[in-house]
C-alpha cells in the first residue's frame, strides 16, 4: 500500500512567540515497515508548553528539536503493519513520535494501551500531565489532609487534575485561571473550594481574602506575578511545587523572578521537577487514578483541534492560554 | 552592693541603614537579685545581621524588638549573685539576653558553659553560626563527599565554619568573599579550593571557570546577584541553602529576585531555613564540631569590638560587611 506522508517540521528558531513561519509542512511518500518493526498511524498528539522550550537551541531537561525536522511530542497511534512480535495491526500504542501521519520505527519506545479508555486520555489525565499532577503534588509538594493548596492554570491538563487529587486528599483548594469560563469549570465541575480569576482579580488580595491563614503548597504552573502574590502569603514551611513557568517562555531575555525574602521568614522551599524523572510514580499512578476516572469521580477535559496542518495553531493556543482543557489534535490521516 | 547599670535601647525604628539616632544609651541601678533567680554581668554580645530584622515592625520568624526596651542577643556572661539553685556566683552562662552591663534574670533560659574554650567561641564557632553552618551545610543542602559546594560571606561567622566542614567531608569548595584579606583568608586559613572576590570579579564568569561543571549545593548568606550568579550554574539536582540575604536587609522595598528558570531546567531547589527551628540538632553538633575546634582543625576568627557603647556600631560593620570573623562585643562592666 502507498500512501504520501505529511509531516510538521522545525524550520526556524522563533525569538520571542512562535509563529507560522517556523514551521514547514512536508510531504514524502509513507516509509516502509523497517525490518522487525512497524508502521502505525498517529491519531491523537499531544500539544504541552513544554515544545515551545525545545524550540530553542539551549541545553535544558530535554535537548532541543533540530532544524528540519518533524517536531515531536506525545501521541497515541493505531499500529497499520508490524513485523515486530509485540505489536499486531490494529494495536493502539502510546509514546514520543513525530509530527506525521505516518511512522516506521523499531518499536522500542513504543507501549500498548488498554481499550478501556478514549485513547486522548493517555495523552492527557492518565498520561505525562495526569502523571505530573500527582507526582508534584504528593512527591515534591507533600500535599496534606487539611491543609491548604494553590494551584495556577487550575483548568489546564495538569492543574485540573491537582485540583481534583488535592480536594479528594482533604485539602481546602484555591484553584487560579483566567476568564469566567475557566473560574466557572473550576468551580463548578472541579469542585475547587476557591477560584481567583487573575485576569480580572489582584490575586494576592483575593488569596489573602479567601485563606487569610496563608499557603501550605502551592503547585506553579505559570511563575511571573502569580508566583510573587503566592509567596507573599506563604503559611510556615510553606513547599511550592514548580512544575512550569509558562509566563516567561516566550520572553526573549529571562525576566526578573520574585523577591525571596518570604523562602526565609517562612522557613519555605521552591523545587523544580520534571515529570520524566518520575516515570517510577507511572503505575502507582495509574493504579491510583485510574479507577477514579472510570468511576467518573474525576472529570477531564479536552481541548481537540483537528487535523495535523493545525498542529502549530494548538501549540500558539496552549502558549497563549487560549486552550480550555488538555490540547490534543486530531490527526486525520487517512 | 550598687552598681550602676548601662543599657542599648532602640528608640526609633531605622529606614534603610540604621544609624546612632535609632539608639540611646539608658543609665539606672543595677536591678536587685530576684526571689530565686539571678544576676549576671554580660561579657560577650554576638552581633548578628538578623537582628536588623528585629529592628523593623514587622512579623519574621522573631519578634521585632520594642521601642524604648534594650536591644537582645546572644551573649557570654558570668554570675555575679545568685538566688537559684542551678547557678552559683562566677558561673560562666550562655542565652539570649538585653545589651546591658548588668541583668537580673529567673535563669530559666540560661545555660552553663564548661570552661574548656574561650567564653566568646559560644558564640561563634560553638554558637548559633556554628549550628547554622552545620544545619544549613548537612540538613537543609545534604552536601555529600566529591559534590561541589559554594559559599557566600565565606569568611564571615557562618560561611567560615561551612568552608571548613565541607572540605572536611570531601567536598570541593568555593568560597566568595569581598577583598584581598578576607578571599586570602578564605583560601589559606579555611583551605576552600577556589576563591572568588565579588568586589572585584564577576562572580558568573570566574565561578564558571574554577568549577566548570557547576554547582551541586549553593550556601547562600547574601542574596541579590551573588544568588542570581550562582542560580545560572547549577548542576542537576543542586541545592541552595538559604540562610541569610544580607544584601538586602536594609532595602525599603524588597527588590526582585533571581530569575527562577533553572530550578525548573535543572530540578533543582531553594529551602529557607532558621536555625532556632533546628536546636535538637545542637547536641550532635557540639559532639562533632568541639572536638575539631579544639584539636585545632578547626580555625575560627572573631571581629572583637571593646565596650557595650560600641555595640550600635558593631551591628553597622556586620551590615556592611566590614567585620572579618565573628563579630563579637567585649562588654567591659566593672
Amino acid at each position: 500500500m502507498i500512501r504520501d506522508n505529511l509531516s510538521v517540521h522545525l524550520i526556524a528558531r522563533p525569538h520571542g512567540e512562535p509563529n507560522l513561519e517556523n514551521f514547514s509542512f512536508v510531504k514524502s511518500a509513507c516509509p516502509p515497515v523497517p525490518p522487525g518493526g512497524l508502521i502505525y498511524e498517529t491519531m491523537f498528539l499531544s500539544v504541552d508548553p513544554y515544545l515551545r522550550g525545545r524550540m530553542n537551541d539551549v541545553k535544558s531537561y530535554v535537548p532541543p528539536f533540530q532544524l528540519g525536522a518533524p517536531i515531536e511530542s506525545g501521541f497515541v497511534g493505531k499500529v497499520l503493519e508490524s513485523e515486530n512480535e509485540k505489536f499486531k495491526s490494529g494495536d493502539l500504542v502510546f509514546g514520543m513520535g513525530p509530527w506525521s501521519h505516518f511512522t516506521a520505527t523499531d518499536g522500542k519506545n513504543l507501549s500498548r494501551l488498554p481499550p478501556e479508555f478514549p485513547p486522548s486520555h493517555w495523552l492527557g489525565v492518565l498520561g505525562m500531565p495526569g502523571l505530573t499532577a500527582f507526582v508534584g503534588l504528593f512527591d515534591i509538594g507533600q500535599a496534606k489532609r487539611d491543609e491548604t493548596v494553590v494551584v495556577s492554570a487550575a483548568a489546564g491538563a495538569v492543574g485540573s487534575l491537582v485540583v481534583q487529587l488535592a480536594k479528594q486528599t482533604g485539602c481546602k483548594v484555591v484553584g487560579i485561571a483566567g476568564g469566567k469560563a475557566k473560574c466557572d469549570y473550576v468551580k463548578n465541575d472541579l469542585r475547587a473550594d476557591f477560584v481567583i480569576d487573575y485576569k480580572n482579580e489582584n490575586v494576592l488580595k483575593s488569596l489573602v481574602e479567601r485563606v487569610p491563614d496563608g499557603v501550605d503548597v502551592y503547585f506553579d504552573n505559570v511563575g511571573g506575578e502569580i508566583l510573587s502574590a503566592v509567596l507573599s502569603h506563604l503559611k510556615d514551611h510553606a513547599r511550592i511545587s514548580l512544575c512550569g513557568m509558562i509566563s516567561e517562555y516566550n520572553a526573549k531575555e529571562p525576566p526578573p523572578g520574585p523577591n525571596l525574602r518570604p523562602l526565609l521568614s517562612k522557613k519555605a522551599s521552591i523545587r523544580g521537577f520534571i515529570v520524566s524523572e518520575h516515570w517510577e510514580r507511572r503505575a502507582a499512578f495509574v493504579a491510583e487514578v485510574a479507577p477514579r476516572v472510570m468511576a467518573g469521580e474525576i472529570t477531564c477535559r479536552e481541548d481537540v483541534i483537528n487535523g495535523l496542518e493545525n498542529a502549530p495553531a494548538a501549540l500558539f493556543r496552549v502558549l497563549s492560554g487560549k486552550n480550555f482543557g488538555k490540547q490534543i489534535v486530531k490527526v486525520d490521516a487517512l
